[in-house]
């Protein structure tokens, strides 16, 4: 039996299959990106680099897999908005792609010189991250809104310990301005994880419309207007 | 005649317009937002917070306008990549507006210390950004892979000038470590600059695959490669 010819079902668990291994895929950067930066092995920093081309193939031919989905079989509710929702997926997964690939960049970076600190905090984010990744894409083939609510929530977490970073590298650099230039590089680091929350966050959001048929995105849930505005001097 | 009724073509334009309506409003917060920081104006801060989610609710209400043509009206072939286009589209332009934002809370930060330096560089990346914003719309709208193209080779002068503010702002912190938080803020926003750029060539990039059908999505064309490997130490 061809390709073409298998049924809409067996389509549809061929494109899951395909999204979780580029999750793994994408989740193995951040590892090995990571494991790069705490372990000073510039060989891991350009592994990540050499196999970020993989993971954006797969974005390609998943993106490719539900445009022929639409144009063939045209599907209807529930199946719609699952292969929608697998375009967007594939989206955010390339893009934590690229965002271990911006940690090896760093990472090529600060082994020029000898190491700041020991890591602990960073570490501890990549693993929250990572584990936000792969719950986020096991409740979309699981549609279960119920892990996709959990890893939104979890985001502030790593939000927090992202602060946390920032504030202790700033003091670094005050101290002593030698250790500027490699403060930046893992204040940066910092912000790549968040980022990286940030997608496994927009995955989940895509879960909750899929499974509820409603937008959690842009916090609408929490009275229409987005927290960060609390914070503007000029409503205080 | 009711919304449902209307021919296809005319949802189409009005999805089109809808599109054209949200990156201006992109634009203007990126406006807003950079003017805000060179004035030292709170209160544009504030306006870019306190718009935001007017983009958010566009970006919903084009997401659904999307699903509905693909659910009703079955599109084919180049119907189908123009809404699946759109939807990407969308989503890019909700992360600008969020980018935008990020600007704003730099500012508010900023606005608590003296100015450390007149901006020069900064502003010129964001009238680059939002050139680079405009036109990938014009470029949508119009089918106009060419003008995508133009936009597509813009973004390494964006970068070339990012690393450029972020090279001076280190001068300024080696040299007197209480700039460091201050330059630590703008360096941030030469990076919401870029990334803002990036998605406007993301956008670039699904135009000229939409026209021409054709993925230049992660430098397959060039050889495929991305160039960056090139700067891995252990390539050398």
């Amino acid at each position: 039996m061809s390709k073409m010819e298998r049924p809409f079902d067996e389509e549809l668990k061929a494109l899951k299959e395909k999204l979780l291994g580029m999750a793994s895929r994408a989740e193995e950067q951040i590892a090995l990106a990571i494991r790069g930066l705490k372990d000073r092995e510039e060989k891991l920093a350009c592994q990540v680099l050499d196999r970020e081309e993989s993971i954006n193939l797969l974005d390609i031919e998943i993106d490719e897999m539900c445009m022929r989905l639409l144009a063939l079989r045209q599907p209807m509710a529930t199946d719609l908005r699952f292969i929608t929702s697998a375009m967007k997926i594939s989206n955010d997964l390339e893009r934590i792609g690229d965002l271990a690939v911006n940690i090896a960049e760093r990472t090529i970076d600060l082994l020029k010189s000898p190491q700041l600190k020991p890591l602990i905090d960073i570490p501890r984010m990549a693993q929250m991250s990572q584990d936000m990744v792969r719950d986020a894409l096991n409740a979309f083939v699981n549609l279960d809104d119920k892990l996709a609510r959990d890893v939104c929530e979890r985001d502030d977490k790593v939000d927090h310990l992202n602060n946390q970073v920032f504030r202790e590298l700033l003091t670094y650099m005050m101290e002593d301005p030698g250790t500027i230039s490699r403060a930046v590089d893992l204040i940066l680091v910092g912000r790549h994880l968040e980022r990286i929350a940030d997608h496994a966050t927009n995955i989940g959001e895509d879960v909750i419309y899929m499974v509820k048929g409603k937008t959690i995105k842009h916090h609408i849930e929490e009275g229409g207007r987005a927290t960060h505005l609390k914070s503007c001097p000029v409503d205080k």
